[in-house]
């Protein structure tokens, strides 16, 4: 099978996550990407055993219907040959076998809410649909873990764990729609993540079908398993081109009791970010703590959300979780240490209404910062988290250099920040130079020591970039371990190395 | 190169681990384990060029100062043909480049205090001992990070970041002798990880000198990195197979202001164990949680140590951590539940002293267990934690039936257990049917739904038992890994696999 990529550095798209664009940025119709007219995927006889499998009312083969199948949160569509919905990891693995047999692309789906083209079918073939693997099959308090299939939504397997006095920590912003295999896949992250760390600190094991076919089990249900090479954390983060997972064990806490926030405005994002180590070494660690910069706060002002004090130059959000009595010292301490280094206009929560009302600037954003741009670019970029200050100010100087807006918010408490470069989707001339600007903010995440992704994955929207932050050795090693699991690059080709 | 193994089902041993043997108990004498006579690292030209790399001063080729090179805490022997002691990735690089070359093995070394034979050279060729790699470059406090290189023991470590008020809680019980390298290689556990997690939670990023010389990075300076595959969590456990570890960035927290201690034997091992739910229900989540079970206490007993009540069928551990406010008020709370779960003779540490004091009866255990054999065969042994009282008593079961003496006690907040089977190192009878303990007591932690090893790893000692706990599927889906990256097979040999 040929891999030739579809990716182009005009594909580093995201759109503004909760509209459909109808024309996508890149000029990009609602045809396949890729150069091949088709795959045996789309051969009758193929189709028939495809139906064989995984029977007549779960599959797609009408071009209409591919829409959804055909694209993630980026927007830009590339349509399947046929969409399956396969019940078992033995269905998966039947499909995957036929797909080495006759050469056909196989592209894994969960939610389909990325923002680099993970779930996205570039180079046609198959999609596999999770969604009717959405069972969670066990919640066991006594051994702090939950069993269960990829197509269950984050929320949805959080809301049942937290149920029985279970905490399952990762919580990135698509939680409500995206799979929790999804989720395994992009090694996802999130706000708490500075306090409890991402996805693959909480995946025991999984169900994987191999991309030959094979169906294995990796890990188990404990934390301490020293038995071989760490399949499971190969797994998590592969973005679905090393294996399908079917099933996940995943490491549960205690639910904490409480949380509180307390917000703060201060004059400058510099202000705004010596309270991190300030709270560090109070032996404070928040489970979340959110920045937002000048520009932000113009964009929340603007929308009528709210209104900020004339010399507010940076927002910081911090919340402190854990007993009742712990979260109420706690949350006046982190009041005394964000007043003590400059906040002003500062409010501690006094109520979960107080606390919903504090996080009302953060959720905001994405609605009102659509009125700068119908084109957003957003990275998630990473710097170590003394670095913040000068990741944003360098990206405000790119974004000044290029005239483009610029909007700077995210995760200071483990240095992701979310850098938003907005621009006209119909805006040709505005678009390249807001490429530029992306490109440019990339390379000043690599020089600040940190890389061009934290939370999203790279897939085929980040793959030409690839190489600007690893090491021709470290991609060739990549690519050496891609290919000793899937010698005929069966799974999710086009993603990743270009 | 030819990868024969030399592993096999008798290597299944370890020693008492503060003792050093003079008969290993597999009879194997201070030779080579291979059957290969020689290896082109014991060419005169070889060495020659060994010694231009790392210096005249770093290379001994002189046999008899082989011993210490030649085993870890098993003790049995496997002579090097050479050991060198390089400074850099760089003179790695070059060492292993020259073994690609004409061909001879090559295994790391750090402390050398593993316990399934990590670091030991059994198909010969030559020991890199990373000694002279013992610099911490860098303890961050704003980044919560440490940069060190692989020769740095546990215990100095964990002393340098305290110092700055920082904490690295992964501590495996040879801390103070064990390298951090050799901890990130076989991914080290402790006491602290039903809390803090195992060590793999505390790598960021690496530097790894590859099985073809090819020095990469990995992973980087934060918690949130998803570029690429996560080549740092597959070097971490590989045992030495898949890379050099020459350079680690790891994960630091807030130091912890205080610990307290909570200590109470119970009537049954599964009353101490029903305690561990109920602290998880009350959002306890204590640092420590340890079991002795009764055979333990009466060794304890017999070494006059301590004396505990006649009905003492079990003793349980638990310690808090986090601010002196908390501990104080988790320590009650933890008392109170050990109390209504049937705990007696219960003790609350109150000062420094106290903890001390509560902790000798588990301190004393190694040294005491000794009059119950010269040959202790210690097995890390994991399970869910609702299963430790089930694996405690078929081990217990096990021994019975074989006429062997067994104590278990570890960590039943991780369903970790160190299953001890004691004999006479000069009885080959005995040692027998101590194997015969050990091979049901593997069958029985996967029947429980847990695995052959929580901390130790496989290394050659259990590699003859991989398949009991492993698929055909996914031992092949490693081999196919360490063929991928080591296609010569240089790196470590005749480990994990048979």
């Amino acid at each position: 099978m040929s891999r030739q990529s579809t990716a182009t550095p005009s594909s580093i798209t995201e759109a503004v996550s909760d509209s459909v664009a109808d024309t996508p940025p890149s000029g990009v119709s609602f045809v396949r990407g890729t150069r091949r007219a088709t795959t045996p995927a789309s051969d009758d006889g193929v189709r028939a055993r495809l139906r064989e499998i995984v029977g007549d009312e779960n599959i797609i083969v009408d071009p209409n219907r591919f829409e959804p199948y055909s694209q993630d949160a980026v927007k830009e569509k590339f349509a399947p040959e046929a969409v399956v919905f396969p019940a078992n990891a033995v269905e998966i693995s039947a499909i995957i076998m036929l797909a080495n047999e006759v050469g056909f692309p196989v592209t894994a789906r969960g939610g389909g809410v990325g923002y680099t083209g993970g779930a996205v079918p570039v180079e046609g073939g198959i999609v596999i649909g999770t969604d009717r693997m959405n069972r969670i099959k066990e919640i066991n308090f006594d051994d702090l873990c939950v069993v269960t299939e990829p197509g269950v939504t984050t929320y949805d397997l959080q809301q049942a764990v937290e149920a029985e006095g279970l905490f399952y920590p990762p919580d990135p912003s698509s939680y409500k729609e995206s799979f929790i295999g999804g989720n395994i896949a992009e090694n996802a992250g999130g706000i708490r993540c500075a306090k409890y760390g991402v996805t693959k600190h909480y995946v025991l094991g999984l169900e994987v079908v191999l991309p030959t076919g094979e169906i294995i089990k990796t890990g188990g249900r404990t934390t301490k398993n020293v038995v071989g090479f760490d399949l499971t954390m190969l797994m998590t983060g592969s973005e679905g081109m090393l294996g399908i997972i079917t099933e996940a064990t995943l490491r549960l806490i205690p639910l904490p009791e409480a949380t509180r926030t307390v917000r703060a405005t201060f004059r400058t994002m510099r202000e705004a970010c010596e309270c991190v180590p300030a709270l560090t070494r109070a032996r404070i660690t928040p489970v979340a703590l959110e920045v937002l910069d000048a520009r932000a706060l113009e964009v929340v002002e603007a929308a009528g959300v709210l209104k900020f004090p004339e010399d507010a130059g940076a927002l910081l959000l911090a919340a402190v979780d854990g007993s009742v009595d712990e979260v109420e010292k706690d949350g006046r301490q982190v009041e005394e240490i964000l007043r003590a280094r400059g906040g002003f206009d500062v409010e501690r929560a006094a109520s979960v209404e107080d606390e919903q009302r504090l996080w009302d600037v953060r959720r905001s954003l994405s609605s009102a910062i659509k009125r700068y741009g119908t084109l957003k670019l957003n990275n998630d970029l990473v710097v170590p988290r003394s670095r913040v200050p000068e990741l944003i100010e360098r990206a405000t100087e790119i974004a000044d250099k290029h005239q483009t807006f610029v909007v700077n918010f995210g995760h200071v408490g483990d240095g992701n920040i979310h850098v938003n470069f907005m621009c006209d989707r119909e805006d040709a001339e505005a678009i390249a130079r807001t490429r530029l600007c992306v490109k440019e903010s990339f390379q000043a995440a690599i020089d600040l020591g940190g890389t061009i992704s934290g939370e999203h994955g790279i897939g085929y929207v980040k793959a030409p970039y690839l190489s600007m932050a690893l090491s021709p050795a470290e991609i060739e090693t990549m690519k050496r371990i891609k290919h000793a699991l899937d010698p005929r690059g069966i799974l999710n080709p086009g993603k990743m190395f270009v």
